[in-house]
């Protein structure tokens, strides 16, 4: 069953539902995004016209609880000086805290130059931009995911691994191709544990800088100055290890993923760490306030 | 400049050279493979004739210094049933110790039905199957690693990235379809540090076990029980905590990915590594003379 539709009750409920939930767990603040695709799968000025609108309610559950939740900003991928039009009115008169960007649109990834007016507005703002999975394009689930019994070849082009795998490809898209350069107070953030990306920093180093001539940076170094990462979705301690060997305790955001991964399990598995009281409290919170303002 | 390019010598060099280089770095043994594509890319007749005379080759040279050389064997995987004659040939005449799989064939991962007799043979004869990456299908590299400027997006598209996620996905698409629990018995190992399994086995069970009721295992149990990962062409720590974490000492062998990777930089690396004598043992030779049974 696609999640969205096995979770439709929680995802519906932002009140007092939600917040039972974030209570129960110990979860004092949530950022709250549209979930999934949207605006970026519409033509411009429909899109433009559905992510106004979806922010414009988001704004307003996020006003009546501003203690307890905060937003991301909804864009409209395929009209880019809108997008980021929308993003600064979301961050100057809806009190929003970055964006959130669900992969590619069109095929196309952040990387293109057509997105450039959406990259230096966030960074101009110095909001964040998160890169979220999104369905893969018709070739790769075709090429990779095909002739799986029952659900598993959906799945496994989605959240059982394409969906990650495709937003790491995402991140190194943006360092490869001189965007992060271009933009370096850029701030992306990356959830579910970092889209593998903290176990290939050497490798990174190794394979890609030394073709990169064109880069000011390593990409590991790209990396560490301009990603964070969260552990949305991903409550596994070996990748946690990976996480804080190389991308360090100032740069890992707690996150649930919530309602796709259930609040109280995190928040369970978060204190079975091994991370000192200092780490911890960065972790937990320190870092979410520190880049997102909040 | 293409990996094999690069290091045309080293690679043409099996004998005096390459025994220099072990020496000089301590390594006692090597297992020798033909690398990269070769009679996978051929029509069944001609792939069947290259893939004997490139076995024949190798194991001149294997017998000439069998205290320090052994031998993966090289299968015409355009003709499965041949592969598997060719395998067994390999394994009673030759004395190899396994053989190597070059990712897709035509497209066509080892879960297909038409793979099966290689699948049957490889776990009848107790050898395990190396899956290298390959290139990727077009499809996929023009749909994630296009626009990217000078080498870049080949690199992204091989061994900076798209390698290890489409072997990754390789072994996946082996347990869901089944084939693994058909051939219980089959080994797999995998390089990379194990092309990212090892932060996923949570993510994996999560999202994917529940959906694949057709299984007997959960997805990280069968990974434990059939895979194997090596460290080749990934000295890197962060990397190696979360494998170790995930799949314990017994699971992973030292290897370093000569010529393209160095073999004192590897071996200077597994010291540095925070493991006792006994495991320490285990991955620099004790599981790889157990699972070769070198």
């Amino acid at each position: 069953m696609p999640p969205g539709v096995a979770h439709g009750a929680e995802l519906a409920d932002v009140g007092a539902g939600r917040i039972a939930d974030m209570d129960a767990a110990g979860v004092s603040l949530a950022v709250l995004s549209v979930g999934g695709p949207g605006a970026d799968l519409l033509p411009p000025s429909a899109g433009v016209a559905l992510a106004r609108d979806a922010n414009n309610r988001l704004a307003d559950l996020v006003k009546d609880r501003s203690d307890r939740f905060a937003g991301f900003a909804h864009l409209p991928m395929t009209a880019p000086e809108a997008a980021a039009d929308e993003l600064e009115r979301c961050v100057r008169e809806l009190e929003f805290v970055g964006a959130m960007v669900n992969g590619h649109t069109d095929g196309l990834f952040l990387d293109d130059p057509r997105f450039g007016p959406i990259l230096a507005r966030a960074e101009a703002l110095d909001v964040p931009i998160y890169l979220h999975p999104s369905i893969a394009p018709k070739a790769v689930r075709d090429a990779y995911f095909g002739g799986l019994p029952g659900q598993t070849g959906f799945l496994l082009a989605g959240p059982g691994f394409g969906w990650h795998a495709e937003t790491a490809i995402h991140v190194l898209r943006l360092i490869l191709s001189g965007a992060l350069d271009r933009h370096p107070g850029l701030k992306l953030i990356v959830g579910h544990m970092g889209e593998t990306l903290p176990t290939w920093l050497t490798r990174f180093d190794d394979v890609l800088s030394g073709a990169a001539t064109h880069l000011e940076r390593r990409v590991s170094q790209t990396l560490l100055d301009q990603v964070s990462i969260t552990t949305s979705g991903w409550f596994d301690t070996p990748a946690f290890l990976a996480a804080l060997a190389a991308f360090g305790a100032d740069r890992i955001l707690f996150s649930v993923d919530y309602p796709f991964s259930d609040m109280k399990r995190g928040v369970d598995w978060l204190a079975t760490l091994p991370l000192g009281p200092a780490d911890l409290a960065k972790i937990a919170h320190g870092n979410a306030a520190r880049l997102l303002r909040i």
